[in-house]
């Protein structure tokens, strides 16, 4: 099948650039070292990827996640990074599908829940920053008995400095994340077990550096987004949208069948090479090709790559990425008509959407 | 089935308030003068509601809208509104299932896909002031020969004035409205045809007094959201995200289980009564609860009802509506164990998603 042939829009994974990511990452965090988070990807087949380049556990963020993965035979070892009440879902995919999962709890009431859901394995999750979940470190040492006077196995500790992944100040973040992982590692002298978790695409270079985790939980390394391109880091981009120009207008705009019900919208428009976006609808972009650029002859028909402002919000409306190989330039290098006429090689599920 | 057995996030539909609003559209614009935009709410099960209330037409934003509902014998007269140039899948859906489907086109391009398609039936899409898709006033007399001369079966005009749904100021929207429409009914002298077709949930009413469409577009009205709320129609809120809290914190605030990937952000954050939201994550929302309010005195575990900020985006990212029945006084007014033990009557599929 060529491109030229896909209903749109579509997702479209990049091979040469997504293994160039999955490369990268594993040759700075191999192995164990990276706990890859799916709920970037929500894919069994990009799991079964990153299970290749050595990593052997994941990350989850919904017990949906959770399930497919050990349903796929992905769960020797998950942990789920998210507080749930309904842990008897838990507690029933270990004891259907043989997985090991670790669940992070943070107060008396997660950690009851675990407990009386037949959940085995825990870990403490710590708010180093982020006004989110996490226990303070105060109540660490209470939660953490508390889950073992109940029969939990508390594997370790967890944080998740969500506040600092786009701190582009690279000096001021390192300082940043170093404060917030002393709190981590405290938590964690208190705690006990041999897990320290934490880390995302935005600080794994500084955890590098630091070593004060076990493991990073990295999840857009492997997509990217224009988001996280601000960084600069060495991954390129692998998640591309196809659309198809429906409609030239003579003042100047176009607009592609790729609107807000296709992109996650929570980091602003997506972006598309050599043209200014001015809005999305629930359908349809709407933008204004840059004068002489290629894509400024475009005719109904043809068809124009989009880049996501956020990954995994977008990922998350699509039933599937198609696999095209965009080699050592990327897909962006290509001449409309080029790629029209690019194979699509392979089919991957987006196969854990939902809860 | 109670709601405290849903797993969250849910998307809840409370049929007496969705029930009030279907009557009080339909009272204004009964039969053929609603044709019901499914691209809202995606469901069959919600399009069979509308056609109970009388409408049999629908009007559709996707190909896959149009085969699903084609499949689930609800294809009798469908608009697909939007332009689109793999015209094909139209021809053969209305081969094999004997829908009739009414394609937009608005450029010579689209005009030889509907033909070269199989598509029977189209109308010429007008630009009424959105920089989106249509023709203009000076290009439709040439297009509807073009597509006349192709043995395409020209049945009206149709515009859309996305641009002014939320125009507030009521005597200032009437008058942009009417303006638009003025074009639209020019357009519609020169291309003839029984239709003419516009209007969303944001100006039925104005429609209603200028009279100057034959059928009018609406879809939110039946789910309603936060934005279209601001207009102060007599329509409620059918739609709401069941969420569990996970999280309390002693500095404040709370976190639940329903974050960007349930709701979609282009309208800003969702709302939740009796709360300031900070910020929406991937699967969480962080919100500060009113002191002295029951929802202040929540643990996790307790549920929370959210109020979306855009009904499409967010419909699209689920896969079902529980059905509830919140009664004359709605959802919100119950406290949290009344909302707990309410009986969910019923689950309909959001079965017309992606492409």
């Amino acid at each position: 099948m060529q491109i030229a042939e896909l209903t749109t829009p579509a997702l479209l994974l990049d091979s040469s650039a997504f293994e160039h990511n999955l490369s990268t990452l594993a040759s700075v965090f191999p192995g164990p070292s990276l706990r890859p988070h799916v709920k970037a990807h929500k894919s069994t087949d990009i799991a079964r990827a990153q299970l290749r380049h050595g990593h052997q556990g994941f990350t989850c963020a919904t017990i949906r996640e959770v399930e497919v993965l050990a349903g796929a035979g992905l769960g020797d070892d998950l942990l789920l990074a998210n507080e749930v009440m309904d842990a008897r879902r838990i507690g029933d995919c270990v004891a259907t599908t043989g997985a090991t999962v670790i669940l992070a709890v943070d107060s008396s009431e997660t950690i009851l829940a675990a407990a009386n859901g037949g959940v085995g394995d825990v870990v403490i999750d710590i708010n180093i920053g982020l006004p989110r979940c996490g226990a303070t470190l105060s109540d660490v040492g209470r939660l953490a008995d508390l889950a073992r006077s109940k029969g939990l196995n508390v594997r370790g500790v967890m944080g998740y400095e969500g506040h600092l992944m786009m701190e582009l100040d690279r000096s001021k973040q390192r300082a940043k994340v170093e404060a917030a992982f002393l709190t981590l590692r405290e938590a964690h002298e208190i705690v006990g077990g041999e897990l320290v978790s934490g880390g995302g695409t935005g600080t794994f270079a500084i955890h590098k550096e630091l070593g004060m985790v076990t493991e990073v939980q990295c999840g857009s390394y492997c997509l990217m987004d224009s988001h996280y391109a601000q960084h600069g880091f060495d991954f390129r981009q692998a998640l591309l949208l196809l659309a198809t120009i429906i409609h030239v207008s003579d003042q100047g705009w176009m607009v592609a069948d790729c609107g807000l019900k296709a992109n996650g919208m929570d980091h602003g428009n997506p972006s598309v090479n050599g043209a200014e976006v001015l809005f999305c609808s629930d359908e349809h972009i709407t933008f204004v090709p840059t004068p002489g650029t290629s894509l400024s002859k475009s005719r109904p028909g043809d068809r124009v790559l989009i880049t996501p402002a956020h990954c995994d919000p977008t990922v998350a409306y699509h039933e599937q990425y198609w696999l095209v190989d965009g080699g050592a330039d990327g897909l962006s290098s290509l001449t409309q008509s080029e790629l029209a006429a690019e194979t699509v090689h392979g089919r991957w599920a987006v196969d854990m959407r939902a809860w």
